[in-house]
């Protein structure tokens, strides 16, 4: 007997309508985007296309768009795709109204704004985090995509076995859902430091030194947060690292590189501009300080130093280098 | 008191000429390559330049060159960058001259035709292996590079500051001399293995999948042969496999994206051309299966098959991704 599953995407951006399109690949899956852009809405709905995010391309025509919250009653999985520091008011407005046993699954990247994480705030039973090497543009266009999946071992088996089948999507996995959120943060962090000597070098040499010496301090994070080390090993481990230090698609390696090549950024937070590493960099940098373990994290506390403490380039690249 | 030691290194290929140029940056090394190639020798010697391996570039006037092997008796410490096959014999005949508490460091890489580790076969008692995520080209233009040292704490500590010291050369450490071995043989089987899949899709996500599977197989294959799983954490561990993989410099890598293109390559053996990586898949291939583990080791086993048992691209393919 087939499985049916009606999933609803809360957000219909570009990571919200490529993983649509992916899911929609499984015809027992139910895709529907939801969002607050009724422009978006009708894009998809009347030409099954999402021009605002993806302006050339057409999608599979069994996927369909509302900006109507009701439809949350519907689903049998929703997908968080939405901005991380909406999540938890979204979540609590739709609970009311959503399924009890609905599995809620978190692919939005970054803590809220209070520093604690996403999906210990979801006020639904069965939550998860999704995260992995993935840049949406390549979910979108089809290619072979692997993500971690932390949460509850007979969610993950079915989400796995039901919903992901004929996707080209795969998974690994984890019971520990915070080690998931925490490398994602961390992740950008340590790309904003290899894009800079990246920027500087431009060598795979450079790359690799600063590589390895990131994935030791993602580890000795997920100790201080209580994780398990093992999660570094998943695909939201080194993995991601990887692909999001190492890809100029990535803009936290980008500002690296800007920064590498002597850019002035400006990370006061107050500019929309600001990117995701750079708050965490700011988070991290005094988490460490006031732990009095920075010792074990060079690269947060060169990068903090340049970032935050007006050290220059050259100050950066002999902290970095040892 | 600055120290002084005088390093002897045996080959004057490109690595070795490329660590000659980096040790000569600490004025307190005498850097003296060894060659068979009088050629070689007297290039280096009379115009300060290795035409033959590097037609463009001007070398360290301090560096001296020699094909007297006498030279070794002057050696405090001698670097191995010689074909590996040869390494075994060679160390036997210098032994009888050499300064006994001389410090041999293996930087080749690749097993003893017998499919024994080098190091351990080497009759010196200081006895190391030095191996990193470091393009012989870059050493020579001089970016910051990274090694792994396997061997005795106090040979480490004494290297690193009175050898490196000043060079941009830059260490971690381990004691399982072993497993730095064999993690520099591995990585070349998982650059073919990466270079299929990056011939084919031309995708991060795609390579980042794999490359997490590769560091998970390289952590089973430290396990089965007796090492350190810690080790991976080293330069010579993800560093390494990341820069193998990844870039277009490494012939391994390149191997498999003409596989992933559909090129047809000789795995015979008999040709000059087959690369180390290859020899490294069979071997790997049938020690897995000889021990009744292919479950864990999906990579080696759909290489092998393709490889060696003529299955096609579309089943190395329907193999590594689930």
């Amino acid at each position: 007997m087939p499985y049916h599953n009606t999933i609803v995407i809360a957000g219909a951006g570009v990571f919200g309508t490529a993983m649509a399109e992916r899911l929609s690949w499984n015809t027992n899956n139910t895709v529907i985007l939801w969002s607050i852009e009724k422009d978006v809405v009708e894009d998809i709905n009347r030409n099954h296309r999402n021009t605002k995010y993806f302006p050339t391309h057409f999608l599979n025509t069994s996927i369909r768009a509302t900006s109507d919250k009701q439809i949350f009653r519907s689903a049998d999985c929703i997908l968080l795709v939405i901005p991380s520091k909406v999540i938890i008011s979204f979540t609590e407005e739709i609970k009311e109204y959503t399924k009890e046993d609905c599995l809620v699954i978190n692919l939005a990247k970054g803590m809220s704004d209070d520093g604690a994480f996403i999906t210990e705030q979801i006020p639904f039973p069965r939550t998860a985090s999704m995260k992995g090497p993935t840049f949406a543009i390549e979910v979108l266009h089809g290619l072979p995509s692997s993500f971690t999946f932390g949460g509850k071992r007979e969610d993950y088996d079915r989400f796995k076995k039901e919903v992901l089948k004929d996707t080209g999507l795969y998974l690994d996995y984890t019971d520990d859902i915070r080690s998931v959120e925490l490398m994602s943060i961390l992740k950008n962090m340590y790309a904003i430091a290899i894009g800079l000597v990246s920027g500087r070098f431009n060598s795979p040499n450079v790359d690799f030194l600063i590589y390895t010496k990131a994935v030791g301090e993602m580890r000795h994070f997920l100790s201080l947060f209580g994780c398990s080390t093992e999660t570094i090993f998943c695909y939201c481990g080194l993995g991601d690292l990887g692909l999001t230090s190492l890809n100029d698609l990535s803009r936290n390696r980008t500002l690296g590189l800007l920064m590498g090549k002597g850019f002035s950024i400006d990370n006061s937070g107050s500019s929309a501009t600001v990117i995701e590493g750079s708050r965490t960099v700011k988070l991290m940098g005094e988490l460490t300080r006031e732990r009095h373990v920075e010792e074990e994290f060079p690269l947060v506390q060169a990068l903090y130093r340049m970032m935050y403490e007006q050290e220059d380039l050259n100050d950066y690249m002999r902290a970095v280098f040892n």
